[in-house]
């Protein structure tokens, strides 16, 4: 078990530390406190929760005070919580660096140092994987494709042929990259596939999630901006372009050729149309689904996805329809009257 | 092929056979039905469908007759049907117990008797596996986690490190158990990644369908409660404590921290924002979305989730919103008329 | 590289050729145009697109010139994009025939010639695989199924036992074909599941998208049309009937027991509820959810699903309720005064 003291940790977190500096043994949530532990509070509102809280010190936002705790004031806590926890843990479990017996490489394969390669891994001709890079069991690596320095690969994914990898960059189990895009032609006698000779890049320090799929462009290439973070089970077709630290949530679904700017945000189950150019910064709302382009800055939900205020405004409205319908009953009633 | 006469049956799923004791081969369905076996209604409704039912004998409820057929008359029919399709086959196919040669077990792994371990399986350190397993070609199990007693996993999924699996779980092909969750915070530099160190827990009587993910903890424990069942395409993120008793259907998203009681049935495509609590008993319809907490006994759909009476009178007057706003337009003419 | 002149290109794809017979080297976009390639434009909307284009030849709907390009006319010159695509490219990238050491395949099982099958392939009992087909590393393909000839079964998806498969198909990564259907009934004690002991059929000229699940029957099959294209992370539940020429887009979920007649379109994220009839040609707009049978050549588009004109009318009211409800407000006002 890790030891440290509390003004260690505010130096490295960037924090001030209030209060006497206890030794804590690692962090534990304000929901499930431990002793010996660091806990944090996001919010002043949350100020209330430190009366039982039995850790023996709290990461807490500017103006507040405890006689339990020794405090580390930070203006976001949260990054702090996220800091501590880099102190005490590492992000990814790192093997002894090795390749399994059970590994097939293609001898025309280029490996770096200090890899990890699981057992049952498949590297096919021509692939080249930078320096201390983790792959794990079962993982499929397709010819010509290129992985960067740092890259952390869980078990069972899949990466095809052709697809490039940048640096830092972190893919769990069940992932699919580089799959065939969705294209296909109709001709008198049915559907004719379209051969999907695009590629996919992935820039640095991009995060894919469990199970999650994202298409090689048709012609061209599908890219993952740089620091962007995908969740779990999320699909993005041939030829979409994400830009540099966006964040798709879970279950998030993007058409063809869609083209997200740089920091944008689309929460659990959004659904985006193809062809679609959304600006910097954007948010989209849990399941809102986004039929056109939207400017940059824009904050939307709904179904389909409008100004998250006015929505909001609408939705207000919809909960009351009923009593509007029955409004607009009782004046016809009266007009009917006046007029009589 | 079994024969079993239907007096045998009556007894194994307490139901009352009315006619003669006729020997069945197995169970067809009424859009379907085979000679010679043992079809099923669920309700008095479907009674018409008897008439050209080919089969020799049905599961009904009280209150029907048929000239052509033996009965076997329950009270909840399905039930029945289901009991009646465990009398004529196995749950899962049980291959004989072995460890194939190609599977990749730890020194430290412990094992129980009469398990079954497929192609490919890769069982890490300290894995403790119950007795009468049986996991299939190219699962991952991950150190230091823990599987019951006949427990049935099938190709291809991946159990991360630090799960604790009980007895009697089923997971199905390609489901990602133990993956990181979706935590990140902010710096200037862009995100950074929060070290995801707590674990799974799964108890008895779990079945966990293909293709679902479920992450570990943050810090503590993502619980999925005694038999719970989930289908395909789940996502339940880091924290989530689904109850005992709920079921998940399809492709829904449970986002972070977030509570089940027991007994919640959230049906396909149905998303719930993080950090809520919904009550006990809770059902909430196909592809609503969840932004709130809900109490015990609930009954919701819409999106956002409304109660589901309040949302069925809502959708009926949203279907005739060109009629109100005609209405509105031609109470206007007529003020303007009167008014003048 | 392959060179071709537009001539042969024309005579292959049925276009007229107008202007120089060039030789070309491959295909572009006009979003991303490259020097001595085809590209092509789907609609006369985007001529202008041809000023700044570098290509050598465009692929054009009849009735557009160009001074700087030779035009390959065609009816529907996205037809000819995917017919051109197809004369550079292979549809599949087809390995020498061989059977990788690792594979691990069943004495009984039955294997057809040139065929390829990667590592770690597990081929179980009584399998039978036609000609010509290409099986990767880590596919499982349970007891009893038969795979047709020319199937492309892409790394680590899965198939069950019972599964039959025409021929011609394509199975990407990580898809698992008859995993158990989603049946449990209800005792005293919680749920049962019930034995899934139906099959799967996939009928000839199938694709079936990464990640997609496609449940067996509990009795019976779940079958999918000839034809049918399937995109990623698609549900099928058990005893779904998807007729031919079917299109579903990616994260698409049919509840169980559902029918699609032919050439069905599913945009993205539809959810289908189970036990209903949706009729030939019927096109459900994205993210729309279906609760009732459809008849044939319905355009459906919202949650719940309403006729498409319908749904844009009643959106575009929608977008306007505050101002109707203010026009409401406005009329009560006038209403009472009129009364006083």
């Amino acid at each position: 078990m890790m030891e440290l003291k509390l003004s260690e940790i505010a130096k490295k977190i960037s924090a001030q530390l209030v209060g006497k500096d206890l030794t804590v043994t690692g962090l534990s949530t304000i929901d499930n406190p431990k002793p010996g532990t660091l806990s944090f509070i996001t919010s002043k509102k949350l100020k209330k929760r430190l009366a039982d809280c039995c850790c023996a010190a709290v990461i807490v936002p500017p103006g507040i005070e405890s006689d339990r705790h020794s405090l580390l004031v930070k203006d976001d806590p949260y990054l702090g919580f996220g800091l501590a926890m880099r102190i005490f843990h590492n992000t990814h479990r790192y093997p002894q660096p090795r390749i399994e017996p059970t590994a097939v490489i293609s001898d025309t394969a280029r490996m770096g140092h200090d890899i990890y390669i699981g057992h049952n891994v498949i590297v096919k001709d021509n692939v080249q994987i930078g320096n201390n890079c983790v792959i794990h069991s079962g993982v499929f690596i397709g010819e010509n494709s290129v992985i960067g320095d740092r890259c952390y690969i869980y078990p069972n994914s899949v990466i095809m042929h052709e697809v490039t990898i940048g640096d830092r960059v972190a893919i769990y189990s069940g992932a699919i990259i580089g799959s065939d895009g969705f294209g296909y032609t109709k001709t008198g006698g049915g559907f004719i596939k379209i051969p999907q000779v695009g590629v996919v890049v992935i820039e640095d320090d991009v995060e894919i999630g469990a199970g999650t799929t994202i298409d090689r462009a048709t012609i061209g290439e599908t890219r993952i901006g740089t620091g962007s973070i995908i969740d779990n089970l999320v699909q993005i077709a041939h030829n979409c372009n994400i830009g540099p630290g966006c964040i798709l949530c879970a279950q998030v679904g993007l058409a063809g050729t869609t083209i997200l700017g740089k920091n944008v945000i689309l929460a659990g189950q959004v659904g985006v149309a193809g062809h679609l150019t959304i600006g910097d910064g954007t948010i989209v709302e849990a399941q809102s689904g986004v039929p056109k382009d939207l400017p940059a800055g824009s904050v939307v939900f709904g179904y389909p996805a409008r100004d998250a205020k006015l929505s909001r405004r609408i939705e207000a409205i919809i909960s009351h329809l009923p009593d509007y319908i029955q409004r607009l009953r009782n004046l016809e009633r009266k007009v009917n009257d006046l007029e009589e």
